[in-house]
């Protein structure tokens, strides 16, 4: 725990409210069996054996340190929780049927939020933890009552993901019900980074999928989007000051604006999701030359970028700094991987230069790094690159890097002990395009195998599971993410302890089952957690907790 | 064209509204070019060569017979087909950005909507025609217009698809535009019954994906959902007169309850979507008898319904009487295909009961349809049967009986021959679980094929394109849908003259890739076109215009 809980029953209103009902809470032998999954699983938590019916009127409150707060971030997010757990029961039809049995009142009519801050930047380390509690209340009143207590709106947030998951459609009685109640969870996220990675350069993916994708992140407590906007293939976002560059887009409609962005990370921002921006120099750049030819290196050699050139640079500033205000992370990813340099040594403008300045070009490769997390930090962003760029030069990188983990096991390892930070996406597991790696594979792998002191433990700012676009586009990218993304999750909020290595069968994988139902109940397209290869169609009929 | 256009100039508000803008209409070469791609093409259309620019504040006016009307479902539509038109534009940041060059006036600043009738009504033939006029104005006012003119609401939702098909995101200027301006369009359906089949049997389908589906039929203005809902996998609806039949459900999560079940049905007539509902009797009906097993001729042979006892027929009239207050449409699927009869003559007393009747168990399946069409008839339905009943005792059928062909060629030819309605499905074009059916061949694929009788032409209601549920579930099943039932759902539409037969990659694969593109960016997980196996993912990176 990283505060201390309030008394929460020492606000007046809340007794106010609560004292108008009576609580109808009784234990039920069937309810009580009743599965009560939660994905990720919390830190700590603990449970009872009665059900609490929840109002479809259900209202909230936001109490900050100074009374009643505004947030609107807060107001949406519930809006949106409160239409995911009445999908069934609420709203019109549901509710005018309960209406006429209305003698019974509901057990949970509002939900208590208590922020110790109304600080809503949103950074690296954003304190996510929250306190949640579900029960009928003390003896002082009657009904029942859910309160979420967190340090910020992001730890919020959380908690009402964790209520959402809670409550449950009862089919019997037509309500919405929290089993297994009193539910006192305290939680808090194992790593402060928990990354998804998008790209949108191999296919296009239009602004709604971009949005499906972000609020399904929310519903795994996934917090920052890697959106690799750009890469050889296509060229798709605006950057004013170099209003070519996105000519190198595949259409004229398979564009993003500026104002395309900042709705992405606004949207992102609302669901407590960082966006981190990529833009991967010097190699897999080639798109950049469509508007501005002068960045290959020839117009038969286009890739690396033209290291020789003043204008490169000039172009990766002026991106930057148009980026520079859309993006407020403080993570920027400057790429670095997969250089192949032979269209510099062939090429004789760039030869020429490499000679003068008594340079090879795996000088030339750690030279042009070098120069771009200059330009990042005189943005004041803090640089983050492929693991290339720490296996080839790893004393000369500016010691903020935070190294990219992604070929082989083992890098995070040697980053943290050479003091860089580190974010762990061993293709091996951790690539969803790689569709022969079953969810327990990815539930199982650890981003602090083999780093033992706390010290550099701590540098391990947590993962990401990258989504390469070669073969997913608008219409199987949702698949091909969920459910596996799913087990990453977990493996990054959850504590290391609390995450079994065996018999995942009987110890996580009903539960994974249930969460992936939970997202298809949702509207998202997550595949079936059983078949070996991911995002194919189920085997045969069956129930979605089977398959 | 189904009615008489009034003249539209003669409403005086649109001239108030019009002329205080300036037209800053101007013919562009490039836009001329422009791609304005309509799907499914309109019965008849002429197009221009200028632009207009639409203003991000667009509003709308619907006028009736007696002056401004009230409609509740054009107001939400507009509102739906607001967002997809600005989906980049608008809407907050685009538009503040816009306000700062708020010298330049837009084009079309409303929309007219003109209504003949205000009966919302929908059935089977309700009016869909609509006429469609986008022009620069006529002489007494400067500006641009648009106008959407029809006999009902329905025609309207229907020309509001098409006219959000005009608009299109410009990326230079950051508006939208309609290129190819002035158009005039004078469009309505070649066929009545234009349908898409979803089996929530075999997979449970969550209300937010049924939702999904349903909305993007409207997209390609389809108009009947063929909800199969009941199989002998499992029985998910809520019956409240036997509340045990939802008792066959998988789990007791994968159910819907009636107000669900409303709530689908309201959703889709908000669209301009009948719900079409089936209960399959007497096979493919095993999973009643886990509520009622007194309805499986017994515990070792459960299927079909056990013909013998009256319970059988009581527990039909019931569901019946309970659908009947859902399910307005007219038309109900009482099912009837591949009846295999063993349990019926392999157990005692079904065995003896055919005895006693005299009657074979071919015989005994007749009765069983006509009983079970009797019921329907008596509760105000026209019953619709798989072709089977028909192939097996046309003459017995009741005459208003609807075929539904799914087996062989010629079916619809042999129905209407006899007088019979026909829905044309044929499997080996318009079974979307056929993955090995390319675009083209269900674009070919023609339901008055080998019918040449006007009179009997007007008996083929349309055509149904039926995505059975064995390997289709909440994470593919769009996926499958599209983009090849839109290819049907042009061929239900569009005249047949304008379909053309032959060279199809260059007539008419573009405009069905722009439009399963269409789809993409509005959130649909339409798959590649031309990939042979449907709902592949793209074979590499690409374009979506090219995939």
């Amino acid at each position: 725990m990283m505060f201390h809980s309030k008394p929460i029953f020492s606000f007046i209103f809340i007794l106010f409210i609560s004292i108008s009902f009576a609580s109808k809470a009784t234990p039920n032998h069937e309810e009580q069996q009743s599965l009560t999954y939660l994905w990720p699983l919390p830190s700590n938590f603990t449970s009872g054996n009665y059900s609490l019916s929840v109002d479809p009127s259900l209202t909230h409150s936001v109490i900050g340190n100074g009374g009643v707060a505004y947030s609107p971030l807060l107001d949406s997010a519930f809006e949106r929780y409160r239409s995911i757990i009445f999908k069934h029961a609420g709203f019109g039809f549901g509710r005018k049927l309960r209406a006429s049995f209305s003698v019974v009142p509901y057990d949970i009519t509002t939900l208590n939020i208590v922020l110790h801050s109304d600080n809503e930047e949103l950074q690296l380390g954003v304190d996510e933890s929250y306190t949640l509690l579900v029960s009928k209340g003390n003896e002082s009143y009657v009904g029942g009552e859910a309160t979420i207590e967190a340090n910020t709106a992001y730890g919020a947030l959380r908690g009402l993901e964790t209520f959402s998951q809670l409550c449950s459609f009862d089919y019997t009685t037509k309500t919405v019900q929290i089993h297994k109640a009193p539910w006192s969870i305290q939680d808090k996220p194992r790593f402060a980074y928990r990354g998804l990675m998008l790209d949108t350069s191999r296919h296009y993916l239009p602004i709604s999928i971009i949005k499906q994708v972000i609020e399904s992140m929310s519903y795994a407590k996934l917090n920052v989007l890697h959106w690799h906007i750009i890469d050889e293939e296509s060229f798709p976002l605006e950057i004013p000051t170099y209003p070519n560059l996105w000519k190198g887009s595949y259409t004229k409609w398979e564009r993003y604006t500026v104002e395309d962005a900042y709705e992405i990370v606004n949207f992102a921002q609302m669901r407590g999701i960082n966006v981190m921006a990529e833009i991967d120099v010097p190699g897999h750049a080639e798109s950049w030359g469509a508007g501005y030819p002068d960045l290959w290196p020839s117009p038969s050699c286009k890739e690396p970028l033209d290291v020789s050139k003043t204008f490169t640079f000039d172009v990766i500033s002026g991106i930057l700094s148009d980026m520079r205000k859309i993006f407020p992370f403080e993570l920027f990813h400057l790429g670095g991987d997969e250089v192949h340099t032979d269209c510099w040594s062939n090429t004789p403008h760039v030869k020429e230069w490499l000679q003068k300045h008594n340079m090879t070009t795996k000088d030339a490769y750690e030279y042009f790094v070098l120069k771009a997390q200059d330009i990042a930090i005189s943005k004041n962003w803090i640089p983050v690159n492929w693991e290339e760029t720490f296996n080839t030069f790893p004393s000369k990188l500016h010691p903020q890097t935070v190294v990219h983990n992604w070929l082989v096991s083992g890098v995070c390892a040697k980053a943290v002990a050479k003091g860089f930070r580190c974010i762990f996406s061993n293709q091996g597991f951790w690539y969803l395009d790689h569709l022969d790696v079953p969810w327990n594979e990815v539930y199982n792998t650890e981003p602090l195998e083999g780093i033992h002191k706390e010290s550099e433990q701590k540098l391990v700012l947590g993962g990401e599971v990258c989504m390469w676009g070669e073969t997913a586009d608008a219409s199987d990218v949702q698949q091909t993410i969920w459910p596996r993304a799913a087990a990453a999750a977990e493996r990054m909020w959850s504590p290391r302890d609390s995450t079994p290595a065996k018999n995942l069968n009987f110890t996580v994988l009903p539960r994974l089952q249930h969460f992936r139902c939970l997202l298809n109940r949702r509207g998202v397209a997550a595949s079936p957690v059983t078949n070996f290869y991911a995002r194919r169609a189920p085997d045969g009929a069956g129930s979605c907790y089977d398959q």
